[in-house]
């Protein structure tokens, strides 16, 4: 008996945070009431009164209302009797945060599993988890943790571990990514990544989805709801446990048999979703297709400040795959009289060597870079340690700030043609760095912490889009993400 | 007639700054000033009469004493008219920092490129250069940017870029690497890498050398140097223009032929020298080898704050080549009474779940990898949204300064057994993350970005050492090095 699909859980007009204790300082009732959850709270808890303006009730069954969504924070063993009470109460879904289930290998452990689905299928009551962190819904004030962006955005997540899932909404402060729903599943003993997948794939508000995921119980059914996710919007699907002391972990860690690599990259891409292989990866990727319009070609402008940098940056690009094809006759004439000359090229990559803060070569760089034909994308390679340096050294700090604020006026320019990708070295002048990144941020430019990580993410989306992917919305859509 | 030997021209008494000019602010009279230069420097421009305090001279020949460096600013085209002066003035050597010889590819280029050549080896001067940066030897007061680390340290470099010479010199200031000998010598055509890397395998404060290199026009002479070197002391290779496109790039900047990749990585290998495909890649190898005691053992010792992360931590490692084997069962028995057990493996890798402020919970997990015998070096991820989120959460913000001074105690101890390498997850509260990194960097613990770049620097190391590669210096002296 199910009597409750995985969308019905997500919008609950009530929340009863079940074994809600001081010990953890109160941590999932604080975490909604950051969130700004609307509906209801009702604390249980018979060993607490009140705490955080919060009336506590000994048990589930004396909440006086309906609870729609159950917050487990009581031990493995308590589960099954909460369980009971959640279906003498109506309840929707529980999530259990409880580890010591199927995961921790012992009999006991998998005994508890199979008695609470049993429980929840008998009684129509669905599990998120357990061993879990559960949902992260910031536009109906569901989140996991008290400090994640409090405003929605395009980017949907399925992860099998919460960490992954703390530390990628996390990111949004630094990224500028926003997320639909953000779902931490731990054991999926009863929903599990296809059925959030499925959710996801047909949610409008979700544009592009990301998938953490160390094994699956049934193959065929996630493979069937990734194909069907991955021909409506990008997919990146992140797989833990791709060696075998990585798949030890991933047993002890969700109870996840593994699987060869080779395999899941395999059946990942037949499934047209793009496999990657490190957290940065996945972040780099969803950053690009969420704030770059549709490209297919890969033909990337390379700007960047030193000759040294053009080089390796040429490197970087070529390595995974881009070109970076010499510009035509009459965009380098062009390039030439704007562009300090000496020492500099300006074939592609271009050197801006010591044109680096004259805005007029720069505006010639960017506007000759957006009418080109033979460049699909830019790649700007902004290593701040020159103009932030150049700035101080000429005793003029603002100066800094007034070039910066207009290199992403040209930028955004360039964007309505093309994606433009900005890289900012971690090299020195920090303060510098985080400024200006959270300035390209703002515009809606993705920003990388190197060329290489610009260039990978790049080329992860052109797969996608060259193998037919549907971009998930319009370029004037793209614009304007509602990340922010 | 060679009268100087490259040792000779990094102690000079006296500099002049020729050509010194309001153009670019006395840029290089400023970066000696800063770096502390001792002796004497005379800027030369007619066109100044004085400035920051220093009188300027109208030509070389006007400096009334004996002048050994050289810094010339002045354009390609006068470069022959200062060389002849250089000579007058029995000048050691010139830097010329000018572009436009024989890498901009022009007939005019090549023929002043060879003349500056001619009029240096008949009259007995050595060039640095031309289109380069030349000498940043702080123990000396020399240097090329007014904002690098004015102490020296064990870190040579040889350059063929001056950006990455730049960058390098700059990310000691947040790495903790302190260097002896930078230089940055373009294109190379009379003091080039094989003469500097000469000079640094026998200078007794050069303990690793890092070499950025396009192309050699002696490769015979370039390999012998580099095997040599690479006999005394680690020797980290990074070839700029490995590609078609990066090739094309490296010939408009230094005039170099780049060679084929994989020709030149196998060469690389066969001197014991270590080749490095990025920046980064080679600045974390250097961080390695400066702050790692030697070590020929791949069995890893993986610490984490979370099950997901425990699970691709264990694959980063595993993809490079590293072993992250199951602890003895003596210590998985100590470990499972101090960590809190559930949902936590304590197997290796260790997840530190809810004890991941649970000082003595963590006392005991450093003590058992030190003293364990199976782990030969030990890789912490320290995600400080966890222990900083925890603080502000529970209203003691200073709790995790306490927290974090401690874990530098903890890993100090380890430090005398086997490396520790840090990793601090680039995901938020980046104060904190600047914060931590400074007090491992000063406890001279190696920080990197991310456990995936720690364990790759920690690969490279290995395979020096398991080669038979010498280390530098022994464990104690590795704990002292002169970098801060």
């Amino acid at each position: 008996m199910r009597k409750h699909e995985f969308k019905d859980l997500l919008n609950p007009e009530s929340v009863a945070v079940v074994g809600s204790t001081s010990r953890n300082r109160f941590y999932f009732l604080r975490s909604l009431v950051s969130a700004g959850f609307k509906g209801a709270i009702y604390p249980v808890n018979p060993n607490v009164k009140a705490a955080f303006g919060y009336k506590f009730y000994p048990s589930l069954l004396d909440v006086p209302d309906k609870v729609d969504l159950v917050i487990s924070e009581v031990p493995a063993r308590v589960t099954p009797k909460i369980m009971e009470e959640c279906i003498k109460k109506e309840v929707k879904c529980v999530v259990v945060f409880a580890s010591g289930f199927s995961e921790s290998g012992t009999e006991e452990g998998v005994r508890l599993e199979r008695e609470i689905v049993r429980i929840a299928r008998d009684g129509g009551v669905r599990i998120i988890g357990p061993n879990c962190l559960g949902i992260y819904h910031p536009e109906h004030g569901l989140a996991f943790r008290p400090d994640l962006p409090r405003d929605p955005g395009p980017v949907g997540f399925v992860s099998q571990s919460g960490g992954h899932a703390i530390n990628f909404a996390l990111m949004g402060k630094v990224t500028g990514l926003r997320f639909s729903t953000v779902v931490s599943f731990g054991n999926g003993c009863d929903v599990d990544a296809a059925e959030i997948l499925d959710y996801l794939a047909e949610d409008p508000k979700t544009k592009i989805i990301a998938v953490y995921i160390e094994g699956v119980r049934d193959g065929r059914r996630f493979f069937n709801s990734l194909r069907r996710a991955a021909a409506r919007k990008p997919v990146v699907v992140w797989k833990g446990g791709r060696t075998e002391v990585g798949g030890r972990a991933a047993a002890s860690h969700t109870g996840s048999l593994a699987g060869s690599p080779k395999i899941w990259d395999s059946v990942i891409r037949q499934c047209n979703a793009i496999p990657v292989k490190s957290f940065y990866e996945m972040v780099d990727t969803v950053l690009a297709f969420t704030f770059c319009p549709r490209v297919e070609g890969r033909r990337v402008g390379l700007v960047s400040i030193s000759g040294g940098s053009s080089v390796v940056n040429s490197d970087y690009c070529s390595e995974v795959g881009l070109e970076v094809p010499q510009l035509s006759e009459g965009a380098r004439a062009k390039l030439s009289k704007a562009v300090q000359s000496v020492g500099t090229s300006v074939a592609n990559p271009i050197d801006l060597a010591g044109s680096f803060m004259n805005m007029n070569a720069i505006k010639t760089v960017f506007e000759t870079l957006k009418e080109e034909s033979v460049i699909d994308s830019v790649i700007f390679e902004l290593a701040v340690q020159y103009p932030s340096f150049y700035a101080d050294f000429i005793d003029n700090p603002s100066l800094s700030v007034t070039f910066y604020n207009m290199l992403v006026e040209e930028c955004l320019k360039v964007k309505e043609a093309k994606p433009v990708l900005i890289a900012i070295p971690q090299v020195a002048y920090e303060d510098a760095q985080r400024y200006v990144r959270d300035l390209f941020v703002q515009a809606k430019i993705p920003v990388f912490p190197s060329v290489e990580r610009a260039a990978n993410a790049l080329k992860n989306i052109i797969s996608y889009y060259t193998r037919g992917g549907s971009a998930a919305y319009s370029t004037s859509e793209c614009l304007e993400p509602q990340s922010r």
